[in-house]
């Protein structure tokens, strides 16, 4: 319902943002500020839950943070100074609010709310295990398989009952856990996904970007490490690592597409390695043109490199509506498509009679970039150059990322030249994968890879157990009630 | 937010109603009928979960059935030809939707969904023993212990494991679960709360109430007996007895009050009962007057009967609003005391300078009685003598009947002539507890009394487990989530 | 959407009730309570407007006065010492918001609004008129051609432009005005339609029924005179009769079944009135039964009258539903035909093999009356008697009053014989128009009566012009916006 | 509630868009669709109405079109082969849907519906005149005061009629008008307001912008003249000229800001002419600096033209939301500061250390200058310049445009060393007038300017008759009801 990039039917799209603070009087306000500002990670729900003391309060919503969570009332049915909240895209069609984040659970110690960012990739076994010892599950997710675990284990203490429960799960996660006790935030071992720790006065503040520390006026502090569990108690902090070390394999699409350009992932400006991506583009793929022009928005900072490195001059080619927060939904068949165009329109007095180069972040299906090499063609361009910041996308994502079935990726159908024929472009050139390792300031790609890019290699860092068994998945799914 | 019965601020209320089809085409619509018929055992919250075959349905919402459940998009989302229904008044101030039942689990077996009429008494102690073990609870309803029970049994069978689970539970229920495998109807040991069984064509059909049967043009077969499981396949039904036999103890409010009076409970008609203590209060407390003046509308059989007993005539002295299944809120502080006669107002051509009997079934609080003896007053009335189809309500219920704190309950705190004085009519009376025995048939009340009359003699017929432990109830309301 | 009387699918309906107040600092939260008081008369939508001393306010709303016009918010939007306000059914079907009044217009003289209870029968006419020299219309009201005359009249002062206006105008008429100068009650030449005046300390109300009153705490002071405005300033009243005399002809039907049994209307008790019409019945119409039964609600009055005539007890055989305050739509082809239960229920333990008297206040279409019949027969009745507390309906009403076309009446399709063949009952009997009289405490319906009863006998007592202009009529709604 | 450009709270609003379409048969779906891409044009409120040969059919919303007219539901109530359609900003503070446009009449030859874009500057005296007359007013929008013209005028046809009430008119419009003959489109004889027409296969359109015939696959055939009324029935046009022919005097804020950068107005491409402007600015005042930043999202081209001109690189440093379609309300007083980082956040790893340029399109009040200023300053400029694309805004606009009181101008209360100062820039520098001129292809602006600039200039192109009789106005305002 809800889109918000102007070209996103055909992203990757990153399935959750979590954000919680500890120690501030403001504390459901401040998670409300930073899970807006993390909004683009997650679309579809948010939710928060504060702890007061004596009581967790939670509020969940369909749709956006702004709308749901920015009224007086709302903000003050969460009282206390510790609160953690969560934005979320769904990977299956559950929408329901049950399956909207933080999930909550009564133990025998008290309560226990968990917010997450990843996936669990063996959660279906997991979850047949515990159901058969007489577990019951309220939600669909992924993410309620880690309560189970710690509510049924033989362990005393809570916190060794979590990491008990972490151990026995594989895959990524990046956790805000709020206990009567305090908050514990964790990043599995790897550090597949982001998670940043910053102060605003006493408070502790995490986020999955530093941009939404920036929002709520806090100082970034550091990244959680892959593999440690960072332990608040009011503003006290102390830290654990009580996995095996590894190497971490952080998600390099985050610097791709997912982080926004304003955040710091890793030491490295998004912005930057993005224009960078677009010089080794120019470097790599040279083409005589006379406009070098962005797909709006998530094109532009990779469009300006490659303007600046090729000096072809930067031009606003593609205009896009404003109006694109709330899909306008072309009514009656007779006009269905006209539909791109509402959000986007060529600039036809700039591109008549031009050679352009569409300067795009990564091609999944294909389907927009057909629609907007057209749009070139239909306002007049001579020629029109596609260029892609990113390697081809062949492989699914198993770890909190929206991908398509790995049979609707188009660059796992068709080699480049199959590609250029089917979107009808002059030229189509991709950033080598070195190319993008060397924009992130490694030489290039080698053996012992810095990052997870199974998405481009398909060297994925995990097993992953429940792809194996998919059968009983959907014998799983059989079950399931209906909430209407 | 809802009312019915005009006066009804006053009364006790029975907690819940259910409805059950198995073997129908049109199993959802039915169950809202049913339910519909049911409204004035709970109006709160109801729930509708169907079963398809494969997937369970459900459909829950806040309020009444009509406005929820009428819709033919609604009954379209709960297929199959088996389902179940609950309407719910709460007894606690918890009126979320994860506590409107049906509730549902998914076991290793498959779905269980549960709908329940009655209140457990020694559910705190069992939830405690359950959490202990790593159970997690959705609910604060008492119905997900049973649930819980049956998840972590020992026993292979689901059946084993439902019969297993209601053997550790004490208090009042009757029961409608559905599996893959069919329907269950059960009633306690003591069958204090109803639960009737009725055949439409080949399908079979459960009900808290005949009328229920009389609205979806179902025939009466018979009531389920207490102690007794209705085993229901597609259409094919059989019956157990799991439990040591009782003698059985009904709830003898159900004549008095909750049931309406077109219904048959246990072969006493509810109508011909109510006249009958009507015309037993006119012989045991006569009075000379003018009129016999009804409280709308739950007094009117009992004022018909004391009319024809005593010859005096039937009259109505009090017009009630048609819009009263909609509260009106008087607004403003200075027309706040006018709205008692917003749902009453008095006849004053024809109560003028009349000695009146008013006739009402029961008194809790009393306020009611104030403020009504006083309206006839105001309008004229010469004497105001008031009649009560039932003894003095003394003592609070623990087996799902919305009972006030006992130190409310003004026969609890006053004797008759305490009580006449704080309502100011020229007489009180009350029909005695043998009285009432005898409109149901029996010589009086005896040693070994045939219904559960605690809320008049506080002779409870189970013991109350969780009341000798309410410090601990205590605390684990602390620990429960607020979603806002 | 909304019903109320049980079997109200087959009378006809009052289209409006009005309400006003002057002189009160809760002006428009008595208002509201007024008009809860009076929603029997205008269920379909309800308006109030008050002025402040500057400013006037209006709250429209569709459906009910409880849930639109309770909340403190509502009220304070609506400030000031004067307020008036109107419930209606709409006679078209026409039931947009921009129809709910009071209507406003800023005229020269400040703000203008009315609330009106009646029809003209000349309205299109004049609206004719009216646009061909240059009049906008903002509604398909009749009620909003008295504006524009008001409007475009020659006169000088708003008194005398408002005289001018109802002198063109022809048919009924209860009137409530707000100017910046005050309030203006008034009533037709005729007194079709009732409006009464009470006090609340210095407050003045006025209200189509006594009932408003008594809800308020108001003392009835006098009704409003045939022909007669009161002007109120303030608290301030005075009285003018700027009409030729004529003998005054109240609607008899507000006595058979528009206003509430505890209304007093023209110095008649309604309640009185209609027990007295049983009582002419049981004279006129004697038969051998065994119980006399109500058609709940609106023939209690007349079926207690007749059983205390005739000596045959009276009881509750159909029990209705608590809950019809909203109706419960049957969902679903298969169970559609179950509605009627839904509503009432027969009391089939007492009416098994009796003879029974039905006594219901008026028979429209018949098409309930069928259906109530059947229903006492599949109970078990013996012999079923109906019994009508009004002369048979032959004809249309156009002043005010929502009636079907005149071929739809059963009474003047079939005669008495008829009529009793197509119920299906086993004898059928009408009080007569003299019988109706004389329960009015007149000796008998004479050359010149007092009454309008044209609904009975067709002597309509203006003249109708729109009524042989229809053709014209239709052309018109063929110009109308629709809005969406 | 609405925002869309980032930085909008301190821009002039241009209050209308208007769309209609003539023989299609889609009509309805194509001004949804024109409307949509006019949405930047008002956005507080939409309307739609079309005519099918009988009935006019209207739907108005409150808010954006998408949500409320892209519905099949919405467009098949609005069927016909002719249609219009508004958004719109109010000027007052009446936001009731009333004031929606098209309004409608029912006048003596039928129905008229009108959409308008502009201000008439006399419509206080006209009303109050009419209002004297007998006329009625639905709304308070000056846009009735013509269709009260109409309806009254002594002329014959309905055209006659309307010429005769467009010539007592005076002020900016360019007007949709649909009848039961067709619709007429018109543009005052200055040409205040844009008005362009084009064609979709037979069907005929007209609409504010071109941007609106590029989404609806239209070509642009011409821009209606200033003093042309274009008649069309069905498919057929014909031209009249019925005024004085003046030198046409276009608003020149259209291409500063209102219109979008892929419009073209009257031959000029918008982004052209803010790109020349830019350039403009970097010829009349350059400076020193690193970095050109656009102010988002009105900046953008005119920052590139700067860039271009200057030779200084064009960089993203300032980031927006993707989420402004929805403002986020920041809850609680603690946080209520931070509100501006929930719309834009600084580039900071970009800024620091630089010398920056940021270049906006105008100055209105200054407030969000100064922050973004500040911004600026936090995140480490060394330098800030601001350079903005218009001349200083010194006067009000009473022709259809929102501006704030005279008084609240930034450039009205202080001097360029004033402004500099109150923004805290290192400089600030605004294009001349004969800058502006320049980039529309001017060698100047000359004694007999080409276009209406009286907000930068105080030359007005017409008179003001109800600036000088205000106190009037207010009086008038008095007597308005309050709908609430």
């Amino acid at each position: 319902m809800l889109t918000t990039h102007p070209f996103d039917d055909d992203k990757l799209r990153e399935e959750c943002g979590i954000f919680g603070v500890s120690g501030s009087d403001s504390a459901a306000a401040l998670v409300a500020l930073g899970l807006h500002a993390l909004q683009h990670r997650g679309q579809e729900a948010a939710g928060i839950t504060s702890f007061d003391g004596h009581h967790f309060h939670t509020h969940r919503a369909m749709g956006h943070v702004a709308g749901n969570f920015d009224s007086d009332s709302v903000i003050r049915s969460l009282p206390g100074s510790v609160a953690t909240g969560h934005v979320r895209y769904s990977t299956t069609g559950e929408t329901a609010l049950r399956n909207v984040q933080p999930l909550y659970a009564e133990l025998q110690s008290g309560g226990f709310a968990v917010a997450h960012n990843g996936n669990i990739s063996n959660a279906m076994k997991l979850r047949r295990d515990l159901v058969r010892r007489g577990s019951i599950f309220q939600s669909t997710s992924d993410t309620e398989t880690i309560i189970h675990l710690v509510a049924t284990s033989n362990y005393r203490t809570l916190l060794d009952r979590f990491i008990d429960a972490l151990k026995q799960v594989e895959g990524a996660y990046s956790l805000l856990v709020m206990t009567p006790e305090g908050m514990i935030a964790c990043r599995d071992p790897l550090g597949i996904r982001p998670l940043v720790m910053g102060r605003l006065g006493d408070a502790i503040i995490f986020a999955s970007e530093t941009v939404a520390l920036d929002v709520c006026g806090a100082t970034f502090e550091r990244a959680v490490e892959p593999g440690e569990l960072v332990i608040v108690q009011g503003t006290e902090v102390r830290s654990i690592h009580p996995f095996k070390q590894q190497a971490p394999r952080p998600c390099i699409f985050e610097w791709v597409y997912f982080s926004r350009p304003d955040s710091i992932v890793d030491d490295h400006s998004v912005y930057s390695v993005r224009k960078e991506i677009g010089a080794q583009l120019a470097a790599e793929s040279p083409v005589e043109a006379d406009l070098v022009i962005p797909v709006p928005d998530s094109g532009v900072p990779a469009a300006i490199g490659y303007a600046q490195a090729s000096g072809i001059p930067f031009e606003l080619g593609i205009i896009r509506s404003h109006y694109v927060g709330r899909t306008f939904i072309s009514p009656g068949d007779n006009v269905r498509h006209l539909g791109v165009k509402l959000k986007h329109n060529a600039n036809r007095a700039l591109i008549e009679g031009k050679r352009v180069i569409l300067v795009d972040d990564s091609i999944v299906r294909g389907t927009t970039s057909l629609k907007i090499v057209q749009m070139m063609r239909d306002a007049g361009a001579a020629e029109v150059h596609l260029r892609i910041a990113s390697p081809p996308t062949k492989h699914s994502c198993f770890y909190g990322v929206d991908t398509p079935e790995r049979t609707k990726l188009l660059a796992h159908k068709l080699d480049i030249g199959g590609m250029t024929d089917f979107i009808h472009a002059d030229s189509l050139a991709f950033v080598s994968i070195d190319g993008l390792y060397k924009a992130l300031g490694e030489a290039q790609r080698d053996a012992r890879p810095r990052y997870c890019d199974a998405c481009f290699t398909g060297d994925y860092p995990t097993t992953l157990t429940d792809q194996d068994e998919s059968a009983e998945v959907d014998q799983f799914a059989l079950l399931a009630e209906r909430v209407n």
